[in-house]
């Protein structure tokens, strides 16, 4: 506090303040672990590098963040419920063919938009820790679950062609995840365009 | 030599039955090498646990390869070729269309066959040497300018709809490569009806 001595500042906008500079510095935190988690690898990667990388002592990033396996957990968090949401708002109005193209474009761009995270979590899900695993497994399983659904009823209705739901949802869904392999920021694709083309395909696939 | 003094066997025949015991030795190591790099990520397998899963001191391990990123190198040689050899002769006959189904049906199997390998690269490709790297890339790429080729074709004659064989060719080897993800070898579908079942979306998809 002797350093503050000569600026009038009063207690609760310092801790504000404070507050604010150390939200800030736990997300670059992240990112720089994010990148290099991705460039590296979560095993040759330090908790050395990350300091380097946001210009912190090693001893002060562990103030913000205890393990380097909790850094790897904390890069996932959020990031399936949000897209899991755009999936479940796809849902809920139009056509069964309009449902399915809306979340496939929802799903496409979630994975567009979150592409090392994605990279990270495919190769390193092997060493997340069990509950973080079962959490990420199981948004996996109600993101499958959403599209066997739709799917089901569109083959009962007789809108999709097909008897396996379950097939069908595991088809489009290695199709659009895979897009995290080949897409490139600054490809001759928008991430409108691949997500459009995309829930085209889907459709088609269906026979719808 | 001396232990064998009481048996009658030429030099020759003692050389042939040496190296088919050292061939025999090899594919173990590789079979072991493979199936713990994919239990335990590449990083946490060591070569004292692949010399105990094959019954080998780890000083006679070396006997047989130089070092573990050796032996990560040697799982993948020879696979793709196969599989590029199948799809190769796919295209050879038929319609625009059965070819396709074809060739399909032989990267679906391919994958199927070689499960643990695919894991494997797909997790450790950061991890390999430039020059395995290279060849690898090399065999992906001639495995998508045969489909891109094909359905290329038959966008041209009009066989299939769409003016963009680069994103079909991407989206089907999404769809038949994540089959890796999913597939539970006493699961309730066989190889062969998976890969049947994608052959009839991937042409559905491309509107024929």
């Amino acid at each position: 506090m002797a350093r503050l001595a000569g600026k009038v500042r009063s207690e609760p906008a310092l801790g504000r303040r404070r507050r604010r500079r150390s939200a800030e510095r736990e997300k670059a935190i992240r990112a720089a672990a994010l990148r290099i988690f991705r460039q590296k690898g979560y095993h040759a990667a330090s908790m050395q590098n990350i300091a380097d990388a946001v210009g912190l002592y090693k001893g002060s990033l562990y103030y913000y963040v205890s393990s380097k396996e909790e850094l790897l957990v904390r890069l996932f968090e959020g990031r399936a419920e949000q897209v899991l949401g755009e999936i479940r708002a796809a849902c809920g109005t139009g056509t069964r063919t309009e449902q399915l193209r809306a979340m496939v474009r929802a799903y496409v761009l979630g994975v567009l938009r979150n592409l090392d995270s994605v990279r990270v979590y495919l190769r390193e899900e092997h060493v997340l820790p069990p509950a973080a695993l079962r959490q990420v497994q199981a948004e996996q399983r109600d993101m499958r679950a959403l599209f066997e659904g739709v799917i089901g009823d569109g083959m009962r209705e007789g809108t999709f062609v097909g008897t396996d739901p379950e097939l069908a949802a595991l088809a489009l869904l290695g199709m659009c995840t895979w897009v995290h392999r080949w897409y490139r920021p600054r490809g001759r694709l928008a991430e409108t365009a691949i997500a459009d083309d995309f829930a085209d395909r889907v459709v088609r696939m269906l026979g719808a």
